[in-house]
C-alpha cells in the first residue's frame, strides 16, 4: 500500500501535454488532470453545430461559418437581436428538426427547435440557442424565447450554449424551453409556430 | 319530412326555464340551447376549488370562500399581488398537489401546483391559478407565475380561470405553465421550489 501511494506520487507529479497541443494547446498536466482538461481544452476540435447525428465533420472554430455556409446553404439567416424563429408545418409527424440563424453583437447563433418523442407515445418540443463561439464566449450573452398567443405567453430565458457543449445535453436536462404539442396548438397559427428570439449582453 | 322539420320549427319555438331558475336565473331558452346555456350559466352550483375530487361540497359563489376557511383549514393565504408559493418536498413520490391562497385588488385567487404522471414513467407539474370569481370577472385579470434559476427563468402568463370552469381542463390541455421533474430541479433548492405568482388588473 506504501508503494502504491507513493507509486501514485509519483505518477501525479509526472506532466503531460494536452492531446490537443497539435491544435495549438500549450497544456501540460498530470495524468488524472489531463483527461478532465481534454474535454474542455478550447482546442479540442468542433462538431457541426447542425442537430441530428448525420454530419460528422469536425473542425477549429474559426471553420464552423464557413462550413454551415458551404455545406448547410438551407440555413436562413436572419440578422438583429430580437428576430422571429418561424417553424412550419410542426404537425408533421416523427422527429423533426428545425435551425435558423441569427446574427447580432458580430457573432451568430444558431436557433434550434426539435420535436422528440423522449417517452413513448408523447412528443415534445425543445427549443435552445447556441452561440457559434466558445463557452466564454456564450456567457456573456443572455437569449429569450417567447411564445405568444391571445392572452397567454410562455418564455424561457437563459445563457446560450457554446457549440463546444452542443445543444443534445440540454435537451436531455429539459434546460431549454419545453413544451408538448397541446401547448404549441395554443401558439400555432395553421401549423406555423413563431418564437420570439431576443439575445442580449449581460 | 316536412312533418318533421315544422315540428322542428315548433319545439325550438318552445321556450324552457334554466334549470337553476331556483338559484336566481332568469333565462328561459329553446330546448337546443337550454344545455348549452346550462354549462356555462352563473347561477350553476360551484364546485369546491380544491385539486383532487376528494371534497364533494358545492354551493354558491359567496359561499365558497366560507367554505374554504371552515373545511379547508390547511391552505395558508398571503396578502398582495406579489408573492412566492413555495412548494415543499417536490421530490416526493406519486400525485401530489400544493395549494395556496392569495389575496389582492379585493379578491381571492386560489394557486394550485400539480404533480401528475399523465404518461407513464413521466412525472410532469402543472401550475395555474384559479380566480374565486365568476368568468367575467376572471378576465378583468392576468397572472404570472415565474421559476427563477441560476441563469435561468422560465414564465407562463395568462388569465386565471374562474372557479366555475376549475382547474382540471387547464392541465388536461397544458393551457398552465408545464415543466417536468428535470426542469423543476434546476430551479428548486433542496427539494422546496419557489414560484414568483403575480397577478395584475388588465
Ligand atoms: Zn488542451
Ligand atoms: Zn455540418
Ligand atoms: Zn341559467
Ligand atoms: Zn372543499
Amino acid at each position: 500500500n506504501i508503494r502504491n501511494l507513493s507509486m501514485e506520487k509519483l505518477a501525479n507529479s509526472l506532466k503531460f501535454p494536452c492531446k490537443y497541443s497539435n491544435n495549438g494547446c500549450c497544456e501540460t498536466l498530470s495524468h488524472d488532470k489531463k483527461y478532465e482538461h481534454e474535454d474542455v481544452c478550447e482546442f479540442r476540435p468542433y462538431n457541426c453545430p447542425c442537430p441530428g447525428a448525420s454530419c460528422k465533420w469536425q473542425g477549429s472554430l474559426d471553420q464552423v461559418m464557413p462550413h454551415l455556409v458551404q455545406q448547410h446553404k438551407s440555413i436562413t439567416t436572419l440578422q438583429g437581436e430580437d428576430i422571429v424563429f418561424l417553424a412550419t408545418d410542426i404537425t408533421l409527424p416523427g422527429a423533426v428538426d428545425w435551425v435558423m440563424m441569427q446574427s447580432c453583437f458580430g457573432y451568430n447563433f444558431m436557433l434550434v427547435l426539435e420535436k422528440q418523442e423522449k417517452h413513448e407515445n408523447y412528443q415534445q418540443f425543445f427549443a435552445v440557442v447556441q452561440l457559434i463561439g466558445t463557452r466564454k464566449q456564450a456567457e456573456q450573452f443572455a437569449y429569450r424565447l417567447e411564445l405568444n398567443g391571445q392572452r397567454r405567453r410562455l418564455t424561457w430565458e437563459a445563457t446560450p450554449r457554446s457549440i463546444h457543449d452542443g445543444v443534445q445535453q440540454a435537451i436531455t436536462n429539459c434546460d431549454c424551453l419545453v413544451f408538448d404539442t397541446a401547448t404549441a396548438q395554443l401558439f400555432a397559427d395553421s401549423g406555423n409556430l413563431g418564437i420570439n428570439v431576443t439575445i442580449s449582453l449581460i
